[in-house]
């Protein structure tokens, strides 16, 4: 197959250029782009018309006649300290006015909280008053020296990707504004606008939702002081309006409050363990997208013409990861991947068509962190190379249907290398995609679930971006292109079902008091025992950084017992600890390393509950890699993680270590470890991958004992038949 | 003065070189040791002589026949995780079995506790047994996979202190054991065997107690795992008996339980915030100790000897920081020294009269991490003039009255320059103490107030051994030796009288949760209210590590406002943090360090709070040190601390700077930090001493901006007439 499965964004303006490297480049679909349209001459071509479209913010004139239907957040004012008695609040004071508008025609008095801060208390209703003239707070009584902030609604309005693109681009048009599909007058004018525009749109074959209703919370700040305050990809800020707060509690039997979606300026993060409210909200925004979303979908069908969602900006309700996404009825999924574990996020979406994606760089003259690219000093080519080196990894474990390229084609023409890579990019995905076409590809004989508050519902972490130094999300990526199977639990998971039987090791990571190492639900019993007697059994338990952490001056890793580890956080410096030494000789799971282990940022002051706690590796005396047998069990301790070639293997054989399988590793992996590999029993395909930007040899061993050679070019490919 | 003030120990059968040291030395006073004994030949030579004492281990065949009022112990056993619903736990596994012996005389169901670790509850005593025959205590009925500890009560078979001296010089004596003065009988014996030991000693001028009657808690552990499992300086787990529970509840009107002594295995450590009921307990063991000490004392007044108490060892329960102190009526305090801080700790004691410093090395073979002395591969002398270069710092600022050495005095003769290096010592000592004699020395306009959780009581710390690494050690070791008033005081002194009147800066230092930073107490609205108070009105505030800290996902710091600054601990990860950048320029507080500032280990993650706050050094992102104004008071943020010449110069110039007074600096102050000098006013003297190995050269600049310029040899000193 040597086209198709690609999406070109075209350019109005550039037609021949759009249509000369629609063959280059072997697409079979054209899109459109925020900021982009496409002419006539592009759109009968006859190559598939992708279309983008956002209800929220697709008519602004009908936004700026229903200003009381826009989207809203909670926001809590920052913090201020009483110098006298009487306080003065400006509630916007350090975020970006042109943003926000402060709401003031729901009642402040019903909705708003004011919070004395230094005690956690609210203020009573009777001691503050509001002045929608100025946008100040003024509370009463206060005590002197303590901090308060205001809980208030603000409507938004800028809708948040367009502002977005408006200035990384330097737009220069009217600021649209997001509506709130929650009122019945805004789901009908959606549903109309959608008919008419489906109507305008004769050409177009794939209606792309940017997505659909509610953005990722993204509140920017005063231009003075920072870009950006507040920016979660998971959290449900955006949802918020008392007219779905009136709906959740007559369907939930019991009111939210302002302080649920504020949690004291932490808001709605998924950094924090959830609460039972806070997932109540998610499971209610949910059941209203899935229904509201799906009758657009069948206007869209009704038209005869597909519907595709882009997994990013205005994605928040759809929940991919949900069972219900699949009423949704899309027929494809499109998702941006700088790297393996989005790809993988992706791949693992049940329900959905299609999978797409979206690959960097944007033709845009930057990058997302302001970085040159389609400009003086960027190298696109490079660039392209490396993001396909990171996530053809991921894309060797799990099949993807297509991919593409968005912004403005025409900033391609000062760059002939970027076009060349693109062409051989889009061959290799081919080659790969028509290997899974036919099977599945070989995986080791182990399958492990990552442990964290959310569980199933981020699996893959909670994406965004790449959040560096925290170990969850460095270890997705090592496990994005690993042999292995991999799944997401949650505790709740495990209270209601036990340790699934296909386990073979339970891997949890992640700082004290976060949604990813588990926070309060260590402290659950039942968590402790099953996992202790599944171990017992002999499972496998992976912890990193601070797994099972619970502050309690016995046992602060709440599964020391298994790890054989535990941390001192300056509480109980006078029990004495067990001194110990690195073992001798090279352990299994360091076999293929040759220099020091790098996490990143370690963990500091582990020590070992007991001789038997094996130390591989220390740092100042504290363990880095630690293993403890506990019955017929085995743990290991990884004080830390950092996605690197030695580590992402170190991690692989970790998970063959821990399930008690170490004597099954050899066959199908890279003697170099700048390289991957992928066996596709089927076609009997070897697939061998550099991920690298040097030459690379490496060798490959298959299941009979038969050595593969190869030499690869920088970030290159080879594929061997059997 | 040429001699005097200077006590030696003296050994039978090294009669002459006794008396060649003693005259070399200028010695006043000769000692005996643990260990060691004095000759008639000694005892007759007019010295005075100081004779030690330990009356809890005096006489071992008292103890032998009231082995029921030897000393206890609460132990916790070490954790048993239940893999059936029936376990059994070998109450002393772990423990060193000499010096531990289960009390199974007063009724295990009455004093004893045992619980299921794993959720915190306590076992029903139906469900468990001790049987007194092997020492294993049977659970029934627990839950699998849970953790299970006994509180139990211990005798101690073997006195701590003379087990370290017996293991050490591998003595081969009857073991001794330590008997409680809690009951009637063994006051009784105490004081007819004092009135027995005064009648014998008729030529003893100074009874040297080693020390009352509480040993610091030190638990040993099994040899085949660790020598030590448990010991902290502060800790009262000693003091504990039925019996003096039973006094506590009749005095107190409630019953303390086992688990206040073990408080699941961390027993009372002086690291973690006291609790009331610990504190009721360590006053009420006050009142106990300074009640019988003081009898004791009387009787040693009424045989016209004077009494010394050794401010280590058996200290508990004397508390010399305490108000009632004084009443015990010591005519000396007499601490070893390896640091400037303790011979702070010793200095600041009010209401005893003579102090005494106890050098190193001791006339060991061996120095206390094992380190070879007065052996082959030991350097005494060098280790004498590295540890006098330490404390001499300290002795600059405040007086000490007399100094001595401790061991076995044979060992010294392999060493003429260990005995020419005392000689000097002992010389510059005396020196110092005339300075002192005749007046206080210069210090700096300013005074600074150490905050922890047990203030005063725990002055310069919690001694024992400096814990490198902890930052409140650190610190106070650099506090010592400059010339500023300290002062420690605790939450409950804030909350009872406010900031007194004449404090120019607050320090707060160390990790969440423990004494030294505060733990709970920064909860408390009272206390944020009023150092805000008192820094918006001028004060300076100082927090090293995770001052004020409290986990709250609002403010971590509790004191963020003052600070400037506030620390990321994963949970609000998505609050965008504020970039920075190191201002330009050297700050005043950094003017004399011209290399990179090492703190040891920073606290990371840590983040500005506004752009008012000035960061002046970094590393990897997070701020190591930031100033802030608030109001007319200046915070000041280090993100730790390490004792080093650089360092102890940084923090004098934050105290400076954060009390406003950083244009009174340049007077009395050494332009190289390497050397320190002090300044007496009434005697015009100038001392100038070398705190390193090397030669250095130095300058000091007079109050009049005269300048002396100095070269010091190593170690050295040189004092000028003004």
């Amino acid at each position: 197959m040597i086209k198709g499965d690609f999406t070109l964004p075209g350019e109005a303006g550039y037609e021949e250029l759009t249509l000369e490297l629609a063959k280059k480049w072997g697409a079979d679909a054209i899109r459109d782009s925020d900021g982009t349209v496409l002419s006539d001459k592009i759109i009968s071509t006859g190559y598939d018309i992708y279309s983008t479209i956002c209800l929220v913010r697709a008519d602004n004139e009908w936004a700026k006649a229903n200003r009381n239907k826009l989207q809203q957040n909670y926001l809590m004012s920052k913090p201020v300290v009483a110098e006298t008695h009487k306080i003065e609040i400006d509630l916007l004071s350090g975020f970006f006015r042109e943003q926000f508008e402060v709401n003031a025609s729901d009642d402040p008095k019903k909705w708003w909280q004011v919070f004395d801060r230094t005690t956690s208390e609210e203020i009573p209703k009777e001691q503050w008053s509001f002045n929608p003239s100025n946008g100040i707070v003024t509370i009463e009584k206060v005590k002197k020296w303590h901090q308060y902030t205001v809980n208030f609604l603000a409507w938004q309005i800028w809708e948040g990707i367009s502002m977005y693109n408006h200035t990384t681009n330097n737009w220069n048009q009217e600021h649209q504004m997001p509506v709130d599909p929650i009122y019945p007058e805004t789901q009908q004018f959606m549903l109309d606008y959608l008919q008419k525009w489906l109507d305008e749109h004769p050409h177009t074959k794939i209606v792309r939702f940017t997505s659909l209703f509610y953005n990722f919370a993204w509140f920017w700040g005063d231009p003075a002081i920072q870009r950006f305050t507040y920016a979660d990809w998971g959290s449900y800020e955006g949802t918020v309006s008392p007219r779905a707060m009136r709906l959740f509690a007559e369907s939930r039997g019991y009111e939210m409050t302002s302080e649920d979606f504020v949690n004291n300026g932490a808001y709605c993060t998924s950094h924090n363990v959830p609460s039972e409210r806070l997932l109540d909200w998610m499971d209610f925004m949910n059941e209203f997208v899935i229904g509201f979303g799906r009758k657009c979908i069948d206007v869209i069908h009704a038209a005869d013409k597909v519907a595709y969602m882009f997994y990013d900006d205005h994605w928040v309700g759809t929940e991919p990861y949900c069972k219900r996404f699949k009423d949704l009825g899309f027929d494809g999924l499109i998702k941006c991947v700088f790297n393996a574990f989005e790809a993988r996020l992706c791949a693992g979406v049940k329900g959905v068509g299609l999978k797409e994606l979206r690959l960097h760089p944007y033709l845009f003259p930057t990058g997302l962190r302001g970085e040159p690219t389609f400009m003086e000093g960027g190298d696109p080519a490079l660039d392209a190379k490396r993001f396909w080196a990171n996530i053809r990894r991921g894309l060797l474990r799990a099949p993807i249907d297509r991919i593409g390229l968005g912004g403005y084609l025409h900033l391609v023409q000062d760059f002939p290398d970027f076009v060349e890579a693109i062409k051989h990019i889009a061959g290799e995905f081919r080659t790969i995609k028509q290997f899974h076409s036919e099977g599945a590809p070989y995986t080791a004989p182990l399958k492990v679930a990552v442990l964290t508050a959310w569980g199933n519902l981020r699996s893959w972490v909670y994406v965004g971006h790449f959040i560096h130094g925290m170990e969850l999300y460095e270890i997705t990526e090592s496990l994005a292109g690993l042999p292995v199977e991999v799944e997401f639990i949650s505790f709740q998971d495990i209270l209601d079902h036990g340790i699934p039987n296909d386990i073979d090791v339970i891997l949890n990571a992640g700082k004290v008091g976060t949604a990813w190492s588990g926070g309060e639900h260590w402290k659950n019993e039942k968590i402790i025992e099953t996992i202790t007697e599944w171990v017992a059994g002999g499972g496998g338990f992976i912890g990193v950084g601070e797994p099972s952490a619970f502050p309690n001056s016995g046992q602060y890793f709440r599964l020391s017992h298994l790890l054989g580890v535990d941390r001192e956080i300056g509480q109980t410096l006078s029990n004495v600890k067990i001194e110990t030494s690195v073992a001798a000789g090279n352990h299994f799971i360091l076999e293929d390393i040759d220099s020091n282990i790098d996490f990143g940022k370690d963990i500091d002051n582990i020590f070992v509950l007991s001789k038997d706690t094996t130390v591989l590796s220390e740092i100042d005396g504290s363990p880095k890699i630690a293993i403890n047998q506990f019955g017929k069990g085995q743990s290991l301790y990884l004080s830390g993680f950092k996605f690197n070639a030695e580590n992402t293997r170190l991690l692989l054989r970790s998970l063959y270590f821990a399930a008690g399988r170490q004597s099954d590793f050899g066959s199908w992996v890279c003697s170099n470890i700048h390289t991957d590999c992928a066996f596709y029993p089927n076609t009997k395909k070897l697939v061998i991958i550099n991920c690298r930007d040097f030459e690379e040899r490496t060798t490959v061993v298959d299941g009979n004992g038969k050595v593969f050679d190869v030499l690869l070019k920088p970030h290159g490919i080879e594929i061997i038949d059997l």
